[in-house]
């Protein structure tokens, strides 16, 4: 058996692979769109080429491996769908009217390196490419169909929109646990349970191992979120790339705030771990999502 | 043959009628979204309800109809996605950063009678939501992919995005006739395109049969965009529903701003014709699309 740190070295060696392959992606998509005036263009490569952690993509991916046996060209086409959708989402968060935020992903934020008009419209590009390439890309229509169906739901009124005006509105109140997990499985995790099915209906998944990839999205993206706001209050603005201590500053309601930063890195473990045991049934092939939920602790050690 | 009038008041009540369909539609598909928060669900119904010409829907209906017969399901899901597409546009492109104004359809804009922050996601969500409906709701998946790549191609930043960028940078510009028809082209003349294209696929038309719509649909978004700015300069803001005289105001590039107000009448005449010439191969069945070309005139009378 390989040492812990060999295994470490592996993960982060099968991480940057995947990372390289959703960044070719991304710029071959962008490059296809022929009809782009070019300010705009400059707008979308620079937010699509921010040095992301690409993690829904690559939950993608390694899903589609997992259950396929191989990524294909329909999963490659969901990651970059996916990441289309989370950038889009930073780039109107980061607005003036929702957290107003200089600084992402270590960079000016798109409206601070454009202007405000530009981030409303480029976000909105982003939006819509991300349904457009999914549609004419994924060579299987009742696939496209279903692909579209998860990304949507995810990131619409009833998901990740739904999360964004709860946090807004939770602003300067006192938090309860079940707000809290409203906003984030709604914020965070409907999108990292959407990244796995994808993956899964790529590989052509059978009702039961969706429901376990369903599982182990859902717990992966509620852990990100509580590992997110941890290192919110515990790291500095260099070490995140955005903003550091913006959520005590706006009121924000956080695990940390609202449990303690303890309790919180208690519960962050527990879902790592319920994460791990939503893919027992998979063996040994599912080894590097169970190393990705483990990485979420990493990050705040 | 019916006298001029009586065929204006059969266009008046079979446009009634398709209004009506398209707010039922509308309303029946939100309905249907369960998880959504009450108070983004209020900002969704505010701006889907407000008193809307609903051109580009009837488009659909109207165009389905002329090949396949009868308007069905599939087209009154088309039409209700293209209208939650055009709504979003007008939602976020009266936000402040972008044309910043305080009436839209008679009735405050949508960041006036909620805020900002609720604006922007409502209309993130309207966007969303089109490209769900149509994935879920249309019958036939190869259908249905078609629909969303021309409503992603048309919508998207090489379509009415990039018409916003352009027609945003030009303001306090001296503009030609070259960019202004790139303005209109992109802004509004694709969105109609695009509406007796989805019509024209949902009635299974032929290559021929779609390529006659998309001349007509350019011609009428051409045509309507001119009358459109016309009317801005010549109608009072109760008039309009929306704030009169802004374009001026914002040094907007325009037709009457660059040609003079006689030679943009001239244009619109001009398109009018042009559309109602695009359909002529399709006899009497086209008459309906005909008059809807000839109303844009009568708007400015």
């Amino acid at each position: 058996m390989p040492s812990s740190k060999s295994t470490s070295l592996d993960f982060n060696a099968a991480l940057t692979e995947k990372v390289q392959i959703v960044n070719e992606t991304l710029n071959r998509l962008l490059a296809e769109q022929r009809e782009v005036p070019e300010n705009l263009r400059e707008a979308l490569e620079y937010t699509l080429s921010a040095p992301g952690k690409r993690i829904r993509s690559a939950m993608v991916l390694w899903s589609c491996e997992l259950i396929g046996r191989r990524e294909d060209g329909n999963a490659r086409t969901a990651a970059a769908a996916i990441e289309m959708v989370h950038t889009y989402s930073l780039v109107h968060d980061d607005l003036p009217a929702m957290d107003d935020d200089d600084l992402r992903r270590g960079r000016p934020t798109c409206h601070k390196a454009f202007d405000e008009a530009t981030a409303v419209l480029a976000g909105d590009a982003l939006l819509t490419l991300a349904f457009e390439v999914l549609a004419e890309r994924v060579d299987d229509p009742a696939l496209a169909t279903r692909l579209i169906s998860q990304l949507a739901q995810a990131a619409g009124p009833g998901g990740m929109i739904a999360g964004q005006i709860a946090d807004l509105r939770a602003e300067n109140t006192v938090g309860s646990v079940e707000m809290l997990e409203y906003i984030h499985t709604n914020k965070t995790a409907k999108m990292f349970r959407c990244a796995a099915l994808m993956g899964g209906l790529c590989g052509k998944a059978t009702p039961e191992q969706l429901d376990a990839l369903g599982r182990y999205g859902l717990a992966m993206g509620l852990g990100f979120q509580i590992a997110d706001d941890i290192l919110d209050v515990s790291a500095s603005s260099e070490q995140l790339g955005k903003t550091a201590g913006k959520d005590v500053k706006a009121a924000k309601c956080t695990y940390p705030a609202v449990v303690g930063i303890e309790e919180a890195r208690e519960l962050e473990r527990a879902l790592a771990h319920e994460a791990v045991a939503a893919l027992e049934s998979f063996g040994p092939g599912a080894q590097v999502l169970r190393q990705l939920a483990m990485a979420l602790l990493d990050r705040n050690r």
